[in-house]
Parts: structure tokens; sequence; C-alpha cells
């Protein structure tokens, strides 16, 4: 077999044999296929697509490229949650608690923002002294001892992914659905779980813009996920405006303890319990996903969930203090105000944006090797379908260099849309695939 | 401006403006853009195509990555011709001592074969003694001397295709019209030509094996030659067989001289007459083509193209005896005979097998690497439209390693096509483009 004459299949739309991409796969990750292979070959693919068989040899060639873990110590069943990403997105932070307070362990391998994205690591690590980093070993220490543990892609999970995701950021191969699907699962297929609720978003602020696009690979991650045999089902959910209150990293951890609090914005509170129901559903803890809601929702009034968050940052090397007082997460020295120029209703939001935007300020990723500036953050005001009125603020910006503050101001200021009309209520789960 | 934007551009079926060609090419050409970005760019390129604006950036660009030869020093137009190539395509060997006996400079930088084509450097070799690595000061000396030189690309000339044309041979992006036309034409721009003839083959030994393809290829390069301010023609010609009798590099020049002297096969003396005759008329020889005709008649009748063959393979450090004995060139040691197992007409080959066939008897490269037995050859003695008979031999296989003799073999039996119809006559030049 020579990787010359796959590019050559893929490039004329042909469809490859396990054979073939396990070929293609061993090759890159040992080295004996070049980048420049790779990249053609993944071009071609980009364009041509891949089929559902394709689909499911990558994700295995990928997962198992590296080492599978598996926690045959851990009493329950194991299941996580991932989300394909958007402006405010910090569920994660509540839900993992939520879930392992109820007794179903949450393993946990997160990733890093990007882009206008936010990444729960990069989250987590606002925290003063909370350790991402942890090793395989370490990860299943804490997880034994508290049945949640978040932490980063190790050396030993799916290399391979890791390789192919760098070369497709270079090589403009990122928005497929099946590279995207295999990538994901191939990571959260090695985790060691029983069962994946995946939040895929649809709207200004997601990669998938499209409903339909974010269906496609809705079905097709559930369906890699059930052909693995592992239980799976996906929430399609709202991302035409951010999710909660807050985007950036200080103030959304400290919004998940709000919300771990019973308080916290309406929307990413339902989220956050939609999402453990299913998790407990999934997870055999409940015999419903209503049932999964009522438990979530006491589990937060107990305070069980927030103990639960506590121990885990404790676990992880981080101050808990956090949980009772903000104020040890790093802050912005500055804020500033952008207002709305016109009176009527908020129609829409051009949402990836605020992500570019908070990005611009140092509180996001423009290239892999940026640091994040944890302290700045975003508040938004005004929910799409909220009366505003001219000179009204629709954000406060938190900020400590002021180099692009004028230019995000102003990006921020026009992905608002002021209509006269009241728009119709956006619904915050469009669909489910996969139940 | 950022490559990935360009790949992302491409893959989008966008069309790139001049100042983005120059980027990627100028880019690639110092190493600043490295391999796996420009691979991916070709196959979204390979699959998206090139506009004919594209196109001529590209070849530009490519032109520009090098030294473009200008000869002031010689009298009178210089002028090529270029083959896309075939199996036993010989005429360059024909037709610049032809051209060059007749008065008009024939500064002519080739290629070696690859596959199933024949390389015009590769023959010239298998003159004991010929050099075809000369420097560019040595190429205007022979040039000058007598008209005619026949070398390798320099290092000078057109780097950007050097190494592009390395990257498309190892990413499946070879066959497509615009990166071919650029890729040809870079090179033939910069060698200080004033006009150029094309042979575009098409049929079951091109690399365009449909006649659509071959005319859309030949129109983009006359245009782009056109574009440059030089005079242009591209005539279309059959490779639904072999060209002339015989394929393989010493019976090639024996076959060569033999024209020269007047004699050889019918179809390989016409088309060398055409061509040259065409390089008469854009050289502004003659008139016409028709005188073109003519003149080239006289020049070989006369003996003075054999004279100027002669004149330059030693000008070029070869063995110029081989113009009187042909025994001076390397010569395979075994015979053995290919015989047609039914009676009928010869209706059909499958043309680039036969080239398949010789490289694997050390005839031709399968990898860049290979090196050529000159001697090794086929000897075809029937053609498309002649009466055969069960037994009659189709193909004398000269041949010194039996190693891959039965599979050759077996590849040259199957890759004719015997009916027991008469097929219409083929014509040797289906076409004319541009003129």
């Amino acid at each position: 077999m020579r990787a010359v004459d796959l590019i050559r299949k893929k490039r004329d739309a042909g469809e490859h044999s396990r054979d073939e991409i396990n070929f293609l796969i061993r090759g890159y990750t040992r080295g004996e296929i070049p980048d420049y292979q790779m990249a053609a070959w993944l071009m071609a693919t980009w364009i041509r697509g891949l089929s559902r068989p394709e689909i499911a040899a990558l994700t295995e060639a990928m997962l198992h490229s590296g080492e599978v873990v598996t926690f045959p110590e851990l009493p329950g069943k194991k299941v996580d949650k991932h989300s394909t990403g958007g402006v405010g997105d910090k569920t994660s932070l509540i839900l993992a608690p939520i879930v392992a307070a109820g007794g179903v362990s949450v393993p946990m391998i997160s990733g890093r923002g990007l882009g206008h994205t936010g990444g729960t690591l990069d989250k987590l690590e606002s925290i003063p002294g909370f350790k991402t980093a942890l090793t395989l070993a370490d990860f299943r220490r804490v997880l034994a001892e508290c049945g949640m543990a978040l932490i980063g892609q190790t050396a030993e999970i799916a290399p391979a992914d890791k390789i192919i995701y760098a070369l497709r950021d270079a090589t403009a191969t990122v928005e497929n659905v099946g590279l995207i699907c295999a990538s994901i699962m191939s990571k959260k297929l090695a985790e060691g779980i029983d069962a994946l609720v995946l939040d895929v978003k649809t709207g200004s602020g997601a990669f998938m813009q499209k409903e339909e696009d974010s269906v496609r690979l809705a079905e097709l991650m559930v369906e890699t996920a059930q052909r693995m045999g592992k239980k799976a089902v996906a929430l399609i959910t709202d991302m035409d405006q951010p999710l909660g209150r807050f985007a950036g990293h200080s103030h959304e951890v400290a919004e998940s303890v709000e919300v771990l609090k019973g308080r916290g914005a309406t929307d990413l509170r339902d989220l956050s319990i939609e999402l453990s129901a299913w998790m407990f559903y999934l997870g055999e803890r409940t015999k419903s996903v209503d049932e999964g809601r009522v438990l979530a929702q006491e589990l937060v009034a107990s305070g069980e969930a927030l103990e639960k968050f506590r121990q885990g940052i404790s676990l992880q090397g981080g101050d808990a203090r956090v949980v009772d007082d903000y104020s040890v997460l790093p802050r912005a020295s500055h804020h500033t105000e952008v207002q709305s120029s016109a009176s009527g209703f908020l129609a829409a939001t051009n949402c990836m944006e605020f992500g570019v935007a908070l990005a611009m300020l140092g509180g996001g990723r423009e290239k892999k090797e940026d640091k994040i500036d944890p302290g700045v953050g975003l508040e938004f005001h005004k929910r799409i379908g909220d009366r505003v009125a001219a000179g009204q603020t629709l954000v406060t910006i938190y900020y400590n260099s002021d180099t692009k503050l004028a230019e995000a101001k102003q990006r921020i200021r026009e992905s608002f849309q002021i209509s006269d009309q009241q728009p119709p209520a956006k619904k915050l789960i469009r669909r489910l695939v996969g139940a």
C-alpha cells in the first residue's frame, strides 16, 4: 500500500477500506507518512467527504493510536459530556460536580480555547493552583477519590488526533463533520466511559452555524459512539447568543459557582441541569431523564454539588476558597461599557464576534501560543427578545490592556442587532439526536 | 497575507489574485511556506481548478522564481517544441537538427522519463559521452556554434517548478491542466524563445487520454504563451499506439538517425516533418507551413539535418560515430517475441502499458531514483488497422534481465486488441490549436 495511491483514491471521491485508513493513521503517527502527504489527504477528504464506515474506521484508528483507559476500580458507570464549543459555555464546570455528587463518575478530558471559543482547561486554570496536566495515574487517583477529574489531553491518549489536529489547523481542513467526529470521538472513547452526552452547538457563535450541519455532526457522533458499544445522545443547543451572563475565564468560574449555589443565569442553569439529567439517565443512575432532572436539582439545592466542586478543586491542587470568595480569582483592573445606539428589541447577535473581541483583549487565544489573561471578561446585560433603550448598557468589558480596546468595543457594538419588532423566543434546546 | 487563508479560499473554490499567487509561489520557493501547506493548496487546486488568469499568474510567478535566459547574440528566431509525452515519442531528436540546419535556433530544455513515458535527456544519454547537464554558459556556446542544444533543467531555470513538481508527484496532484500548463510553460518561457510548437498527445498512451482534455490543455498553453508575447501553436496528435517502430533509449536514437537519413517509420517521419514545418513558420523562416514542410524535407534529403545532428552530438561530448554505426549504442543481450493469439485486425492498443512494461524491464523509471538500462527496448511490428494472423509476432522485446520478463510479456500481450473488423484509420494529427 502506498500513501500516494490512497490520496489519489480520496481525491477521486473513492471510499477507503478499514485497512487503508489504518495504514494512513498508523503510518502518519509513526512518522512514516510525511506531513505533506497527510495534508493532501486531509484536503481531499475535506472536499470529498467521508462515508459513515470511513468515519468509524478513522475514529477507531485514531483511538487505537494510543492508550485506551479503563477504570475497573470505579463503582458504577462512567459518563462524560462533550460540547462543540461556543461563547460562555461553562457547563462542564457545573455538571461534573453535580453528576459526581450523584454517584456517577465523570472522567473528563477537555481541551483549550482557540479563536472565539473558550476552553474548560483554561477556565479551571484561572483558579490559583489548579493543575490540569495530570498523569494518568493522578487522573485515576482523583477520580477514585471524588468521582470527577478534569484534565487535558495526555500524550498517551489518541496521539494521532493531536498531530492531525495541528496539521488540520495549518491547512484549512478543520471544519469537516467526518474529521471533527473522528477527532472528538477518538479522544472521548479513549477515556474509559460507558456513555457520552454531546452538546452540539448551533447558531452564530458555533462552529456549525446551520442547524442541519449540527444535526449531521450529532448523528455521526452518536452513531460512532453506539457502534463502539457506548450509550450516547446529543442535544442540539442554541449558540445564537452567549450562554449565561459572562464570558472570560475568572468570570465563568464565578458564574459556575453561582449556578452550583442555585443562582446564576436561567439558560446556563437549565442547560446544565438538562445535560446532568441525561448523564444520570445514560449512566443508569435514574430510570428516566425526568428523574435525572429532579436529582440534579436536589444535588444543587442541598449544596452537595457545590461541596463536590470544592473537593475536586482541592484534589487538583486549586484554591478551593474560590467557592466562597471570588476575589481569589484574577480580576481585570478596568471596565468600560458598550451602550446601545438604538431603541427596540434585541433581535440577534453575531455571537462569534464576542468571542473574537474577548480574545483580542487577551481573554482568549488568537494563536495557539498566546497566553490568556484570565481576568479579562465580558458581561452581557441583554438577551435576545429583551427590550433595549438607546444608551442602555449592552455589555460591560473587564480589561487590563487598552491596546485593542477601541477595536474590540466596535466589534461588540456591531454584533448586536436591534429591531422594532420583538423576535420570536429562541428555544435553548433545539433538538435531541439519538434519544 | 497568510498561507492558511489562501488554502481556505481555494478550498472554497475562490479565485486568487495575482498577488496571492505570487505570495504562495515566492513563499514556498524561499522555504517560508512549508510543504504541508503547499500540498493542501495543491490538492484544493487540483479539485477546484484554476481560472485562466490564475494559470497565467501561476506561470509567471514560477517563471520569475528563477533566471529568464535571453540570446541577443543569436541571429534569427529561437523556437522550441514541447511534447506532453508518450511511448516512442522521439521527435525532438529529429526536428532539432532539421530546424537548426534550416537556420532557426533551437534552445531546448528537456525532461527525463518517468512512469510509462521516455525522456529526451535519457535517450540522448544512451549515446556514449553525451552530456545533458550543461551550464548555462555551455548551453549558450553550443547554441551559438550549431544552432541547437538539448539540455536538462538547470538550477537557475524556474526553481519553483522543480520543487512543486516533486511535491505534486508525492501528493497525487499531477494531472491537472492548470498545474501542468504552468509547469511546462514556466520552463519553456524561461528559455529565451520567440515561438513554441506544442505536441499535445491524446489517446491510450498519453497523460490526457481524452481528446477534449488534450485540447483544453493545448488551448491553455497556447493562450499562456501568447499572453507572454510568444507565438505558439499546438498539434493534438495520436498516442493510441506507440510513435514509430521502437521504444527504448538506444533503439529510439537509432530510429531517429534513420529518419534523418530519409528512412524510418512513416508516422514518426511525418510528425517530425510537420512539427519542423510549424517551427520554421513560427520562426519566420518560411512564409507558410507548406513551405516549411518542403524545407524540412529538403534538409533531410540533402543530408544537412543529419550533419547537424552529428555536429550537435559532438559539441555535447557524444560519440558522433553513432550516426554511421548504431553498434556504438548499448545493446540488450537477449530478445524474445510476443505473438498474437488470435487472427483478425489490430483494433486498438492499451499503449500506456507498453511504456509500463518497458520500465519494468529496466528500460524506464518506475521511481525517480531508478537507473535506466538504455539497451532495453520494444519493437512494434504491427500498426492499428494491420491484418494479424495468430502466431504472428506483435512485439520483439530486447532485454538484459529476465526477472520481470514474464510479467512484462503478459502486460504487452494483453495490451493488444484484435478484432474481426478492420477499424477506421486513425489520423496522426487530430487537430490544430491556436493556428
